[in-house]
């Protein structure tokens, strides 16, 4: 019985569809399920006919595949994934691959990783990150393999053919080392978060500033999705902005969705692994944060009655402008998002020795995954130029694209304040940039006051370097510590 | 021989001070060093004449303490907290109890009473928080113990007589079970963070737009410490900002010192800890970041020559007012910051079970700490009147406070923005009161995009509960996923 070339364990919606693609493009699939009856009625149903095969028992599956084995885990992250690693690892033979495919934390991946090649059972781990949901899955996701560099050629093949295509190859790549795959893929949930929160406050500020109708705001997301913010999430919100309430109150649906965001803990983990690696990145922690206050829903109501704001003021300026302004501090403070999110993957890079290629990672964003954006090519040019570059502000093209919109970025963040419309994620990509650009910052008082309460000593402008301890008051003691 | 009533392990500067501090109230210390000499030292320079005994073993040491035995660890956090109570553990008998009095990470102190617990041993731990430095461990800190509250009773008459003192009892309080104590640490440092860059950003707007000089910021320092702002961080603020540089250049010290800002880690722990909770504190995490950014020295400086910025406008307007709106800003930051620190410790107490007393927290930070400040006055208050209040915004004297200040906050943002003179945390403060004041947020487009690529559902504003999934194109089809 001739072996099947790749194989698939866990059939949610996530694994069948992966399975299908792979099947699709030319190559026999194996899968397996906990519950056998999942896998049979997969069978029956959507890969009829078609080069898969199930198996009731573990060791069937594994049997059934060629070697090196190449087996993607589509199991729920955390506690299944190590479970489905203990049980594989006794049936398996050196060089097989066993690749999780599902949202895990990367230090999970780490840790796997390096227990599995602690095991001397030769065994490789791959942690594998996909974006594009259930549609990516099946037609061409965004893949972010990271593990065992030699392995990679066994999965090289087949990873292209089923990944997203551009015109810049298919969106997969080899990311790096340990869980670089997963990490990557961290970063990207972060950077969309970043991006969903702008685009709100856009929206919130052309609704409730200036006061655009549902119809108005569907036009202008149409036309800024044919400019330099094309993008599937501005192409969403175009879509979905303007929907019609499927109640029948004559409302858009928009208007009718309360305010409450779900998250699933990608993004706190983004701004976690953040903190640890001293990258600050307050664009993405400003939406992470909204997204909490956007939780805390009955206290805000309850708020809203007691706290004063300014009063509502009819806009009157040229409405035209107010809208070319709000394009300008989104594309700004995306720009912001994106330098962050680029700084903490290169400090990764860093900090793990992941040996990625940060131009290829924007390139594998292109298609496929729910950030894509023309935006990326722009990213990935000043990467390919300049690899070293210490910030995406400092590329030449970015630099230009602020410095012909920075007047208007800070009129909206003006604006919202004067409202009281409150627009955190553009005003924290102000403080940002702000803050980046200035070859000095009052930190030095605070050097001063922690030296004068801790002894924590300072560096002087004129020796840095040489750590030094003044003795502040005549009574001077020390005070404090450990800050 | 009679016993010591007191143990000290660990003879930094922290561990004798405080050994002298219990020495002084009339209570006979005993001490250990890994280092014997270290001891020996001490009993001849310090503790010379004192009621103070050390040993050269462990189990001498242990030997020389009444029971039950209280032994203060002042090791280094980390690891040689794990192996001191590894050595102490075979020597000590039931209802002794161990007292680590380090920087430890909460959830390590959570651990390490865990597997105390299980021991069987009876061995009893607490982690406590000490604040006010090598003068306060001297002098009175102010202290944060948790741990097993039986044994609280034991540990009570000494922490209270040697803690910082006021007119509102003895700087220390029981604090809850667990891991709690070095949590209201954690916490406590968070909002220094946040104090200290707010300061920060107040100095930098009045000396690079309000052109104040040094001597005049130290007037309005002085000023402002008999004002709401009175607090020991405005105090040393008045002290340092003009204090001559001693190397002679007859400028002020301050602006003498580098701006790269040190940190130890407990602020990035605080952020960290506030994620877990889902409470957001972007104030205190503005100024983790600012520390961050200040970091990047050599970057900033070689960026401030490539991106732009507003040119430095000579100021013109009335002086005078607009250090009454930076001052005003200053206290509403301030509000705010202190609004997310009791938000998180609320947080904590309900998810860890804490049992603590938040009002009682806020009072023994009244001395002793480098927070001390007559603002906790009126929080305790708050908190006293209505320990369910959800938000200290919504408390009535803060209320009334930011009302009397809200324009001058804002004219204060604006400003900074418009002068690109950077005010991260006083920023995000007011995102953070304006996104908390209103009813209704922009979030509904986010869970309308969420529904539209990740089929993630939404809930109506007149069915919150119902979990709906809508198909908003007909060709619809879900994509994307766990976000």
């Amino acid at each position: 019985m001739p072996k099947q070339l790749f194989g698939v364990v866990g059939l949610g919606v996530m694994g069948r569809n992966i399975a299908l693609n792979v099947e699709r493009n030319g190559m026999p699939v194996a899968v397996y399920n906990r519950t056998y009856e999942k896998s049979v009625e997969f069978l029956n149903k959507e890969a009829k006919g078609k080069n898969v095969v199930a198996s009731k028992t573990l060791n069937d599956f594994v049997q059934s595949l060629e070697q090196p084995r190449r087996i993607l885990l589509m199991v729920q992250a955390g506690a299944a994934v190590d479970a489905m690693v203990q049980s594989l690892k006794p049936l398996l033979s050196p060089g097989d691959i066993i690749i999780d495919g599902g949202n895990s934390l990367f230090t999970d991946t780490e840790r796997r990783a390096k227990e599995l090649e602690a095991s001397g059972t030769g065994i490789k781990f791959f942690g594998m990150g996909i974006s594009g949901g259930e549609e990516g899955a099946l037609w061409g996701p965004s893949l972010m393999p990271g593990g065992d560099p030699d392995s990679y050629q066994h999965l090289k093949p087949i990873l292209e053919k089923i990944a997203a295509k551009t015109d810049d190859g298919p969106c997969v790549t080899y990311i790096g080392k340990g869980g670089s795959g997963h990490f990557v893929k961290m970063t990207h949930n972060g950077i969309e978060y970043g991006d969903m929160q702008l685009i709100a406050e856009a929206y919130d500020l052309l609704k409730n500033v200036g006061c655009l109708t549902n119809a108005q705001l569907k036009e202008v997301m149409l036309q800024w999705n044919e400019s330099e913010l094309k993008s599937f999430l501005i192409e969403v919100a175009a879509k979905v902005i303007d929907f019609p309430d499927p109640k029948g109150t004559g409302q858009p649906l928009v208007e009718q969705i309360r305010d409450v965001v779900g998250m699933k803990g990608t993004g706190t983990w983004t701004i976690k692994a953040a903190l640890d690696l001293m990258v600050p990145v307050p664009t993405m922690a400003a939406a992470v944060d909204a997204r909490e206050i956007s939780a805390l829903k009955l206290e805000r109501e309850a708020a809203s009655k007691q706290l004063t704001g300014p009063a509502p003021k009819k806009f009157t300026g040229d409405i035209k402008a107010f809208i070319e302004d709000v394009k300008a501090a989104l594309y700004c403070s995306k720009i912001c998002s994106y330098a962050q999110g680029m700084a903490m993957l290169a400090a990764a890079n860093k900090a793990y020795t992941y040996g990625m290629h940060l131009d290829e990672l924007v390139r594998i964003w292109k298609a496929g995954c729910i950030i894509r954006a023309i935006f990326l090519d722009d990213i990935k040019v000043a990467l390919k130029q300049n690899p070293n570059l210490p910030n995406l502000l400092l590329a030449p093209k970015f630099k230009d694209a602020i410095n012909t919109r920075l007047e208007a970025w800070r009129r909206v963040v003006a604006t919202s304040i004067a409202c009281g419309i409150t627009s955190p994620a553009f005003s924290a990509s102000l403080a940002y940039y702000d803050s980046y650009r200035r070859a000095r910052l009052p930190g030095n008082l605070i050097q001063a006051q922690r030296d004068f309460f801790g002894a924590h000593t300072y560096e002087r402008t004129d020796e840095p370097g040489k750590f030094i301890h003044t003795h502040w008051t005549p009574e001077m003691s020390a005070e404090g510590g450990g800050h």
